[in-house]
């Protein structure tokens, strides 16, 4: 072990507007040994999620800002390569918070087991993990859909836009999605059963709500704040709710954006409007992944992931997410599982 | 009957800003006649209330504009002159959606009747009226305060305001009032207890806030939007509820207010930012009255009613809302109770 070198993604500068080269470092450094109770883990997959961009503010938020010059902290599938841990073996799959590097070494605590017999071992950072819980507990718990009702989901195509519209579906709703490409509008549509796509970046948005909404909107699930949600808040039904997910559109801007204050249109149509976040459910996973598990087993929830290669290609696959590049969930493949 | 004139306050132009003399007409009118259901009823007491300067605009909204050159709708308490419906006779006292005049005929379904043996007839358009209801639910349904939690009350000193302070303390809550004169400020401290209480009009709001909310603030009712309400909401905490119930400070801007975008902050800190309308619970008004009614026989809750005097100074009345001139309900008196 203590031949190989475990490449490691440092957090070196905080950004002012989009990252880039200046905020990322790659290094070297041994491989680190575990302890009592702890665990080596080889990354698989890495995930690279919107949220983390928060984390890189140096502002106190949900939870603490990276530090600098440290190993960037992300959700990881990978491999028992050594374990300390009476509950974990060499060869174990397992997925948990570790980092952008080749070797972790975790409490066994903090580790879950990952069971590849039924659905491949990726997905529980994707469909089966933080973004499928993500859209399950905020469609369902704070949305609260009813059948009938027309929902609207931004970031359609995304991790846990697919997966929200999807259950919208199961709940017997009109889907509308509004997404940034045509393989995504095609995609939504055609193999996800979406009722209507809106392309934002070629269409009228506003007009293409309105079309797609003959009756208003009873549900926003709004993963990317800015324009596009004030034209979807703009068509809004009486007693609606919006679903606060992400705001992705806003991650990056150096000042804030300036907009008609909403309070009053909350008042009049009597709107609901909460922020969420997945991690508020973490006593209610099982029951998410129960769920959602039996929906993807069944084929009522199909998933697509984009893997980019190598773990020296993480900063861009992470800076990927907000040109919206990805259909489905971005993951990047880091090295192979062993059998 | 005939012989007497019936003044009436006509709605002659929208306003742009804030309304003026020549928002309303005054007018003379023969003292209706009711036909069969109906009843004659004459004002004693006219409600002039915040929710009415939507109403004179011409947009869509949860209930109709007013129309043009016609008499403005709104909350009365009055005493039965003439009746052709059997559950009520001369000398009843009544109230109900009438409107600025001194008679009006109304359906007999559409009155209640008032019980004036515990309390003033008044309050059936303050405490026990729509305003005490909003609070109610407002806070009861939407806020859900829980002991030991700090709530916020802005326009504070109002209808509305004063019921939600007390109502929280009740619940075992921090109470701190916003308000806007310092004869405000002592009564909502000295006399109804709140535990703290901020003139906007020489303090600073956000330096006084962080004194008077050393825990943040869990809930947050908003009676006035704008600055005000920017300054509470940095303090709010995780998982806190906004209840939107007013937006005084902007019913009578040109053109919209902008602001950052609330969504981040909602996101960050999970909270519910929800708006509502009185009329919504009307099927649970009989449980508020119940325990409103109590509250006040106990002493428990305490009111205060600021009366004009005449028909005449009603668009006074109602302009003064807009100036924080009003220490509880804002009432005009039309005339005397007969008995």
């Amino acid at each position: 072990m203590s031949s190989k070198t475990n490449r490691q993604i440092l957090f070196v500068k905080r950004p002012e507007g989009l990252p880039d080269d200046r905020t990322f470092q790659m290094t070297e450094a041994p491989v680190p040994v575990p302890e009592q109770g702890e665990v080596l883990v080889r990354t698989v997959y890495l995930s690279v999620d919107p949220y983390m961009r928060g984390r890189m503010n140096d502002t106190k938020s949900y939870v603490p800002p990276f530090p600098l010059n440290e190993v960037i902290v992300g959700g990881v599938v990978g491999q028992v390569e050594d374990s300390k841990h009476p509950d974990f073996h060499p060869g174990d799959l397992v997925t948990g918070m570790m980092g952008w590097q080749d070797y972790s070494v975790v409490k066994g605590e903090e580790l879950r087991r990952v069971d590849p017999s039924r659905v491949p071992p990726s997905t529980a950072l994707g469909v089966l993990g933080m973004p499928g819980l993500t859209a399950y507990f905020g469609l369902l718990d704070i949305g609260t859909p009813k059948k009938g009702e027309t929902v609207v989901v931004s970031g359609a195509a995304g991790a846990v836009g697919t997966v929200v519209g999807q259950i919208a579906k199961l709940k017997g709703c009109r889907v509308v999605g509004i997404a940034g490409s045509e393989e995504k509008v095609r995609f939504l549509k055609s193999e996800l059963g979406f009722d209507a796509v809106i392309n934002y970046k070629n269409q009228d948005v506003k007009q293409a709500l309105k079309e797609a909404c003959p009756d208003g909107v009873d549900i926003y699930f709004d993963n990317v704040g800015g324009e596009i949600s004030d034209h979807v808040i703009a068509r809004i039904n009486d007693f609606a709710r919006i679903v606060i997910c992400g705001q992705i559109a806003l991650y990056n801007l150096e000042k804030p954006d300036l907009a008609p204050r909403i309070e009053p249109l909350l008042l009049m149509k009597r709107v609901k409007m909460q922020g969420f976040i997945v991690s508020d459910y973490q006593n209610r996973y099982q029951e998410g992944l129960t769920h959602l598990s039996e929906w993807v087993a069944e084929g009522k929830i199909k998933y697509r992931e984009n893997i980019v290669e190598g773990l020296e290609n993480t900063p861009e696959a992470f800076l990927g997410l907000f040109r919206g590049e990805n259909l489905g969930k971005q993951l990047v493949k880091v090295s192979e599982i062993q059998t």
